[in-house]
């Protein structure tokens, strides 16, 4: 491992520290000494850490006797404040380097289909209805557990999964992420332990962090988490949740096996576990695979999902289904932190693009598309020493291993100035164990010369 | 006050306190001869809340011990579950009612116009032209800012203003909730204490209670809030925030005048206030009033605001305007907790509606009409003896007093039966000191029976 990204992984420890508030502002970091030994660097490398964190105002140093956390004004920065170029690879880079990218950039790094493969001829006819509707749909706020034919049908999807949740135990929220949001508010307190795959996606860490709770990674294998070690942290840790994909998981493309879905579940009620299965790529799935909901028949399991990846990102509408008592909680809480839930509009025209005839077609050809990206991407990438981990079954991620010493935030950096936006490892890694990782969205790779550059990345060439 | 009033008082303490975690779970409650003298009632009321509680499972008794917080399985439950029509009369009994009254119910207790009354014809005109949008309108995550368009024009609005905030100061939001409700996250930790109005805008409390923050209320008058009382409160609790309406202010339709301004704001200053500007109802003011945010020139004032009461609530859209250094870090809870601002096909539209030639000629109109139906609502309800506190220069709300002894929870308790969803004084109010008053919505009257059944109500008859 290069100097560089040693003194990096500690900056990023020591900010975990403080962002999770195991170090208060005004209190005392630990000695170089005994930092470097904790995490197997030499003391230099802390000090280079310490130091730059210093020259950024994160923390201080006071002559003689150490350095202490700065008494920060905002009581709770969830990373620095800067230009984005230069901040930190962290879980929020990717976000906001994809989220602000110009049309000029080419974003393998980001977690969505390029516009013209969206369904928007189905969306256009949705808007050409809406305009007919009544004024009614157009002004109000609606309902607080949001439009009614929407959750009809989500209902009617639930009972073919074999999940017992009717449309008053489902709750519309503003998007995926607000529904996890929603739930960390009822369920988490502050210090409170979650479990995550590692790797896992990486809004689900900004998310946990934000609500200030500690995050234990469980080791992900390609059927699924590795149980015994799942086992290994309920005990150690105690968790309250465990969020996940069980299908075509968010990096990996994995997908939970029937026996590992049972272990889990187990172990989840032997526990005292609550899950949340975030089924938001389940559209792009050849067939259907387990789910915890299904096995689980509501008692713990939460289920939520979005459309933001197979219908649209801008018409933002999530969804939870859940025990009745909770969504009832959730309903306030939403009411309370939002004034209700998504746009009726934009329920209404996620509903009419889902009934409409050729929604269906359109996810079918799409799933084609895919299949032949994924081969495609996948035998170009190998051709560089760039190997998928598995081939998953479905969706536009491919989470790879780079060859041996290549460092993927360093290659992220160096591609960034030539406008490709990548999506580093260890961003998905609450160990920070996947420095020789990558994910590749197989629908984002641009022309065919985005190979080359990934080569020039690769080699620290710029 | 009535025996039932009292004992849903000493039940309302009761929950708050185990809402504000001023009671644990598994915590005693004060002594009922104690809790007694504290709240000014018998003994035996405060028996009679008890035992309501505790039948609820929110406490519950040890023989020979006393009373104790039950412990629940949800460490943050903002208020019990139940079905809505039996729940307490909290601050989220009108949200919900209103939220999901049926088209059969007459609602002066909600926050809105009716849908009739809004810009339809422009927002049709919005939508067919959204209808030719580019695929990538239609379909991706938009920026972390939200819309340029967008920001550009409230940029405008805020120059005009004397503020001095471009756009890269403005990020858009889901909601106007959401806007402060991201400032809470950003600015408040559990136990901080924040100002309010006493009365104010009952989703403040309901949101500053998930925030699990110690909610002050400081008396308002006629031109803003009591300067003496603001300071004496800003030397007791040392608050962090204080949330206001300058303009319009909701519930009492007052605004500011500019020595109470002058004055709170040097306040802020001497104290280290930060302020929170909700401009909600701008849109309705027949000429400009004074801003803190003007005064302050976003120093320590934060502008938010919305498009829910002049444009659509289906469409929902919220903004916040503060130093550069809070938008960043903002910007990155926004992507941790809903991945990113407001729909970029709800902000297109809010867009082109506001650019729409016809909006201006719209709201003016809209603004006599309400001119009208406040003097008239304000007539009819003094003719039972409902007194408005001050005739508002613009908006839908009076806020009346009642005639002597009557009381706005029972009132609304009776009016509902009736299929009328009111809003009474104490959703308001964290004295609970509002008994006596009612907010109405000038727009939301329904028929002239409407005043057969409040004064029917009023006397408490069915």
């Amino acid at each position: 491992m290069k100097q560089g990204t040693r003194t990096a992984r500690v900056i990023d420890a020591v900010r975990r520290k403080i962002t999770s508030r195991a170090l208060e502002p005004g209190e005392k970091l630990p000695s170089i000494r005994g930092f470097a030994a904790t995490m197997n660097v030499s003391p230099s490398t802390v000090v280079d850490a310490y130091d730059r964190l210093t020259s950024e105002g994160v923390i201080h140093a006071r002559r003689g006797s150490g350095f202490y956390v700065a008494d920060s004004t905002l009581p709770f920065a969830v990373t620095e404040v800067g230009p984005s170029l230069d901040r930190e690879i962290d879980p929020f880079w990717v976000s906001r380097q994809s989220l602000d990218a110009g049309p000029d950039m080419v974003k393998p790094g980001c977690g969505w289909l390029p516009a013209e493969w969206m369904p928007n001829a189905s969306m256009r006819r949705a808007i050409r209805q809406l305009g007919r509707a009544d004024d009614a749909l157009l002004s109000d706020y609606g309902s607080t557990r949001g439009a009614l034919n929407l959750r009809r049908l989500l209902a009617r999807g639930f009972a073919e999964e074999a999940i017992p949740a009717g449309p008053d135990q489902i709750l519309l929220t503003a998007s995926g992420t607000q529904a996890i949001d929603l739930i960390c508010r009822l369920l988490l307190r502050p210090g409170d332990a979650v479990l995550v795959d590692d790797p896992c996606y990486f809004n689900f860490q900004a998310l946990l962090r934000a609500h200030q709770t500690q995050l234990v990674g469980v080791p992900f294998t390609p059927n699924g988490p590795d149980t015994e070690l799942f086992e290994q942290a309920l005990i150690k840790h105690k968790p309250r949740l465990y969020i996940t994909n069980s299908a075509l998981h968010n990096p990996t493309g994995a997908t939970i096996s029937p026996q590992i879905a049972h272990k889990v579940l187990n172990m989840a009620t032997a526990h005292d576990l609550i899950v949340v299965e975030d089924d938001i790529f389940a559209g792009f799935e050849p067939d259907r695979s387990p789910r915890l909901a299904s096995l689980d028949g509501m008692d713990r399991v939460i289920r939520i999902g979005s459309f933001s990846k197979t219908l649209s990102a801008s018409v933002r509408c999530g969804y939870i289904a859940a025990r009745p008592d909770w969504i009832e909680a959730l309903i306030d809480l939403q009411v309370a932190t939002n004034f209700g839930g998504p746009s009726p509009v934009a329920a209404e025209l996620i509903y009419a693009t889902l009934s409409d005839g050729h929604y269906r077609k359109h996810m079918e050809a799409l799933r084609r598309r895919l299949a032949g990206c994924r081969s495609e991407t996948g035998a170009r990438l190998a051709g560089l020493g760039i190997t998928p981990w598995l081939m998953p079954r479905g969706g536009f991620y491919l989470w790879c291993q780079l060859p041996d010493g290549a460092d993927a935030t360093e290659m992220a950096r160096v591609a960034l100035a030539k406008n490709i936006v990548l999506a580093p490892g260890n961003v998905f890694s609450v160990s920070q164990a996947m420095a020789g990782f990558m994910r590749f969205n197989v629908s984002q790779m641009g022309g065919p010369e985005i190979y080359d550059i990934l080569n020039r990345a690769l080699k620290g060439k710029t």
